[in-house]
């Protein structure tokens, strides 16, 4: 297995993008990563996206992309693990890499959410629970994270105010960030009085619907230092599942998923969970941030809350999560955002961190769920 | 880069399945692969499929794949790559094996295409096709077939009789063929008599809208006689691609992702065409057998529909094709039909192919086409 690195990467901002399609986007990242790396044409494109069917009439996306990327005749294929697709992308361009089958591979996570009016997308994004047994009775993702909340709540005896310590930190990390689509602060006033989506969870816990596309090239290590000085190494990269339904699980509040693919990624590098040095978690809602710190082993069960009430998250604590904004404030356009997590992560490691810099930076991880945690990819990059 | 075998396969029969689901399907060919092979659990699942999101309202169908066919936690990704999603997944699952990433893999290619009306499919298939530029107008794949079609018949000069053999063939096969969706042959009066879909494609020119499900385990070649006496190796495995559209082609007629990927393939194995003993090509319309014979070097340019009327085709021919009926009458559920190509070469080569079975074969070739062949997977197998 030939060791992989990543050797460019690239971002269109988040945002509404009313102007610019789903192919601009995809095409816009592609490029850039490419000359990052300093590369005309790779060997092939793996492409994460979720919803392109649903919300842009849009499969065959990979062969689109290539194609209007400029290089037609690549092998090119789309990847697809709901809200992880991005991540999940990024996971088969390893293994190409890897295998010897390709040397200069791109990645892209990409997703167009706005051409739809909301409650189209809503129903999209129901399509990563089971679609017989949970969507068909008009749960929605906000609706399970809610109970989830709420059973945390109950169980550790916090309080939806308990909750802002994330919201906050992620604005204030994504106020720096030009990619960002929410470069404002929020206080702990306007998370206590934003709006109920389905209580406990409010709108300011909530990421939000939006467009966007990040993309990383990929290439073998032992080659990584002639594209680039700054290459990063891809230590670990692990996928597991959970079951796709919230109703068969023994524990409701644990991610069985986020937990695996974070274990496997340990084992790959042999690294311990102290030894990283920052975490791009899957911020989808504030209950997804608490949880995701307890099953990749960061906090104890029942205290992820209480690891970002002691300020742990912020870009000098002990574990500085979101550096870039996050889902909740850079955005989370589905298929893309696990892609972003590692532009972001391969910036920090770079030392392209701009104001929000992780000081002293040399492993970091990242982690992209999807459905109700019922998938995760996890990466640990390293320089 | 690890040598990867076939150690086990599994379908269900291809057809209206009102009784079953998406899911049902799915566990059921994976299972069935996973038995053939002796296996209780593999340690990864890629999924082929087109467009379970559309029409059935399920994305994230590999986790829930995973999950309802008994192993959660492990590894799953889905792959599309249009109608050729199918053999994408076993693409994928070749390079995590010969990555030394995971040691025990399967690829199921699954499609549901009954459980919404035809309109809705065809729209549903359209997405394979450029949104913008090509579906926007309202064009199907049968009138875009159609075009090349008419194109074919009168730069070289021939009728819409002559591309009966095809359907003839295909349907022979397919009687004896458990498995088939169409178990009944046809006379050239039949294909002469066919309502039209868009002239000169008929019904019977087309391959139908249907169900199914088809698997593969793969592992590492040198562990593969300790699950079974009749491993079939995988010599070749290639993506490549072609422009989305139609329109920027310099020659309509001249499937280059499909040339390509054969190509790629070739030069993986250092075999020529007159090597391979058996070819289970992507009928989806009899114009798209001439151009994959053609375009795989079976036949000069022109000349596709000649090679059939000559009888070369034929189970006893000098290149057989569409061993158990091929798209048209074994059927075509999208994302599964590129995994039943490959399933039944390995059944060929294990010298399973029944009343249907080619005689000596050692090599074997399956190629699988997503979209106006813009996309193109092409694997060879041999024993």
């Amino acid at each position: 297995m030939r060791d992989v690195s990543i050797i460019g990467v690239g971002q269109t901002p988040v945002g509404e993008h009313w102007a610019h399609s789903l192919r601009d986007l995809g095409v816009e990242a592609t490029r850039a990563a490419l000359a990052d790396a300093g590369l005309e044409r790779p060997d092939a494109l793996f492409v994460g996206n979720m919803v392109s069917g649903l919300l842009c009439q849009q499969e065959n996306l990979a062969t689109l992309l290539a194609d209007f990327s400029g290089f037609p005749g690549i092998e090119a294929l789309k990847i697809e693990a709901a809200c992880a697709s991005g991540a999940a992308a990024v996971r088969v361009a390893q293994l190409a890499v890897a295998s010897g089958a390709h040397d200069l591979v791109v990645a892209v996570g990409i997703e167009k959410m706005t051409d739809l009016a909301i409650d189209g997308v809503t129903s999209a994004l129901a399509t990563a629970a089971d679609a017989d047994y949970e969507a068909a009775h008009g749960v929605t993702f906000t609706a399970l994270n809610a109970l989830l909340m709420r059973l945390y709540m109950e169980r550790y005896g916090y309080t939806r105010a308990d909750f802002a310590p994330f919201v906050i930190t992620a604005h204030e990390n994504a106020v720096t960030n030009p990619y960002a689509m929410f470069r404002e602060t929020v206080t702990p006033e306007d998370f206590l009085n934003s709006p109920m989506v389905a209580e406990p969870i409010s709108i300011l816990d909530s990421s939000p619907v939006c467009d966007g596309a990040a993309a990383v090239v990929l290439c073998p290590s032992d080659r990584a230092r002639s594209f680039t000085e700054q290459p990063v190494k891809i230590l670990a990269s692990a996928t597991a599942t959970d079951t796709i339904g919230l109703a068969p699980r023994k524990d409701l509040l644990w991610f069985g998923a986020a937990y695996e693919s974070a274990h496997r990624a340990y084992r790959q590098t042999g690294l311990r969970p102290e030894e990283v040095d920052f975490f791009e978690l899957h911020d989808a809602f504030t209950i997804v941030s608490a949880l995701s710190l307890e099953a990749a082993c960061f906090a104890e069960r029942g205290q992820g809350v209480r690891f970002a009430q002691e300020c742990h998250i912020h870009r000098n604590g002990k574990l500085p999560i979101c550096t870039q904004g996050g889902l909740k404030a850079r955005g989370h356009p589905v298929g893309a955002s696990g892609a972003y997590q590692i532009v972001e992560a391969v910036n920090q490691l770079r030392g392209h961190g701009g104001p929000n810099q992780v000081a002293n930076c040399r492993v970091g991880m990242a982690q992209s769920i999807g459905g109700m945690a019922s998938v995760a990819v996890t990466h640990i990059l390293g320089v």
